[in-house]
């Protein structure tokens, strides 16, 4: 039994715990209110953003403390813009930024606002220089993670930053993933992030304005946290959520080599354990704790299912919800291979037996996910020239699957076409191209969906 | 020691804490994902909201968790007046509704719809004829508190629902201050609520909208609680608040007999124990726990500081923070004496004898302050037919001080001429001539401010 997704909420810290049990006794009051217990629940909050800014390395008036991660991003992105109407109405964001992020994107895009998504590498990073070509004159707002939520890449937040402040363009950067291993570095303007992240309770974000840039809360007035998040907060789990940031700060520089082995090693072990298998993300500029990998010919809620049954909890793609069905818009972005992916996100504390126990697991369940989808065995023989595989109607990853089946009967310079109508083809066909050494000649319309056609070159 | 100020937030019930802690280890993880933890999590979310929807006395799938009420008053009127644009941009609230529902009604108005406003009577009601005057072809919505959060006076909602259902218009309740006590009767299409109000965390808000309604969710996209509150929600916390309300309920008819006998002891009381009172709110069609009355020449705040060293924690005012010195717009609205105002909101549970010595403490705190203010005594010898008071630059309660200390001055037939430039006493000299029998003749412009004419009858 092992909870390795920590990337979509880590387990609540006993020091969180802790926090919150002390201050329910004395958090519950109105702490804008004038009693006693209105001015022992302000004291509460007062510490815990006196707390909170020290560790993002800011003032306390800065920090805000909102409902969600979720939240602070809508209220960062839309306060910001606002703040800048005048300035112009072009806002940049990164292509493989929390669907938050891009979601308030296209909020702006509908109010007419206009929308540069810089693009990224195939390890899911940007470079300063993607930034630098995309701010003009008329840039209201540029956004940036930390780093990525589902490869664990790390962004260039300083490099960037540098860019907007030369162009005098604030810079919000989504430090979700990263704010419990340390704070932001460089020159930024804005800064989001979220408590369950990092062992805090859900249901805690965390807003930093810095002094200076220009901000205009959006929606109806609210006098609580400077105007900047409406409603009464629930200050205990803002307390714990302080509390135990601070805690996994204390062990993060000890916590981060540790895991960063625990994920070299899977990382280095999972292409040995398990054939047609892609690990994305950058292998050196990385979170510690985060892992990614796509297993060719698999579907990733199947896996997901075997895995669990295994006793393993990991998540596929970057769905905020279990129920979207559209592959990740951020493998999608990075051009790797999006089917049968599993996110590996350890927690702090992670045994290394069960990382170990994971990859005597995780062969076997791909290899019985793979053989339930009938994924093809080598086959060698000759054949004609071309042949045609006619997927259509069929889901991912059956495509990819029909066209390796068949493949190996075409001679070298042989091309095969599939047929498919399903939006994933367009991505992992040419993504077990460039796995497989072969060529993707390219897209061709069809009667119904397309025609993906690729050369036998090896 | 006693908090009375349960109607800002109530003291967190031992069942909501028992909750609480029973649920922090399953209620962590994200409920979305298909793993144990997030299954664990899902499984505590819905029987949650199964329980509110019992306690609310709808249907399972037409409850939203959200961060706070404020919140959930928030997307409710926003996502209501959006999905009927098309019928038109009108909305309907009360006078006395809470501040995030004026704030809202703000927000419309600023975007071009057109807000009517339905007065009140003296004691704080709407009928049913001021909705049924303020329907229009173009109404979107309307909003209708179910008891108010300052005076406690219960609206007719039932009425004013089946006017609104005549017309074909939503109605939307806020029924913070009442769900404790039951569910709200009548028609209604919306509803709103807030944890930290009946016991449970701060944090969390109930938004309902019945099947059949139009509602559009504004701001970016997000798939958690069916589109309409994004973010990830406090489960545990989500867990103890509804907890909290079936507690409470269960206790609710027998508590809410002995706390509105309390509550009528001090509304009698208070008036014979303490001279130049005001006790306000429907003596009759009022909330069980909520008693409110003003104090001539007496300063709010002064007062409530030196109840709070008295040991009682009461508030003042509406005001949703304490920073706010402008009078409060529930009691300009019923038209009713302002300063000197003090809340009591008694928690369920509250001791008889608490509420006995308020009543003790309650005179000599008075007089303290109207010491400090120089109040006057009763003048008696005839003088002038007409005396002018100077008053400018002088704040509430002083202009009200100085007309009372010079009135005994002038004969019967006499006028006083008071020189204010403070926005209170618009409503409070008015207010102390209703109170003392004499004939406000009205205002006049003065080179600053404006003179309150004052006629003595006796």
């Amino acid at each position: 039994m092992a909870y390795f997704d920590a990337a979509s909420a880590a387990p609540l810290h006993p020091v969180a715990r802790q926090a919150l049990l002390a201050s329910l006794d004395d958090g519950w009051a109105d702490p804008a209110r004038l009693h006693r217990e209105g001015r022992k629940a302000r004291m509460l909050l007062d510490a815990s953003r006196e707390a909170a800014a020290e560790a993002v390395g800011c003032r306390a008036d800065e920090v805000v403390f909102t409902p969600s991660g979720t939240r602070a991003v809508h209220s960062a992105v839309a306060g910001a813009l606002a703040g800048r109407r005048r300035v112009g109405r072009h806002l940049i964001v990164s292509s493989v930024e929390h669907s938050s992020v891009l979601h308030s994107a296209e909020v702006f895009e509908a109010e007419g606002g206009t929308v540069t998504r810089v693009a990224v590498d195939r390890a899911g990073a940007v470079d300063r220089s993607g930034y630098a070509a995309a701010l003009r004159p008329d840039t209201a707002l540029a956004c940036l993670q930390s780093a990525n939520h589902e490869v664990g890449t790390v962004q260039p937040v300083a490099e960037v930053a540098e860019e907007c402040r030369a162009a005098g363009v604030p810079l919000l950067v989504d430090a979700a993933q990263s704010l419990g291993w340390g704070p932001v570095e460089g020159d930024w303007s804005l800064l989001t992030a979220s408590a369950h992240k990092w062992g805090g309770p859900s249901g805690v974000g965390l807003l930093v304005v810095r002094k200076g840039v220009r901000f205009a809360a959006q929606g109806p007035v609210d006098e609580r946290e400077s105007g900047r998040a409406p409603g009464s907060g629930n200050i205990p789990a803002i307390v714990a959520a302080v509390a135990s940031l601070r805690a996994v700060r204390a062990e993060a520089a000890q916590e981060a080599v540790r895991l960063r082995e625990l994920t070299a090693r899977i990382r280095a072990r999972v292409p040995e354990l398990v054939p047609d298998v892609e690990v994305v993300g950058d292998p050196e500029r990385r979170l510690p704790g985060i892992v990614t990998f796509s297993c060719l010919y698999v579907d990733g809620e199947a896996l997901l299912h075997e895995l669990d049954r295994a006793g393993y909890s990991v998540s596929s793609g970057s769905s905020c919800t279990s129920s979207t069905l559209t592959p990740s818009h951020v493998l999608k972005a990075m051009g790797v291979l999006s089917e049968g992916n599993v996110r590996v996100s350890l927690p702090p504390g992670t045994a290394e037996a069960d990382v170990e126990r994971f990859l005597e697991v995780l062969p076997g369940a791909v290899a019985g996910v793979r053989e339930k989808l009938g994924a093809p065995a080598p086959a060698v023989q000759a054949g004609p020239e071309e042949l045609l595989v006619d997927s259509l109607g069929k889901r991912c990853p059956i495509p990819v699957i029909e066209l390796a089946k068949v493949f190996g009967e075409v001679p070298v310079g042989g091309t095969v076409r599939v047929l498919s109508d399903d939006e994933a083809a367009r991505l992992d066909i040419p993504a077990w191209c460039e796995m497989r050494g072969q060529e993707y000649v390219g897209e061709e319309p069809a009667e119904r969906g397309s025609a993906y056609v690729v050369r036998r070159v090896s």
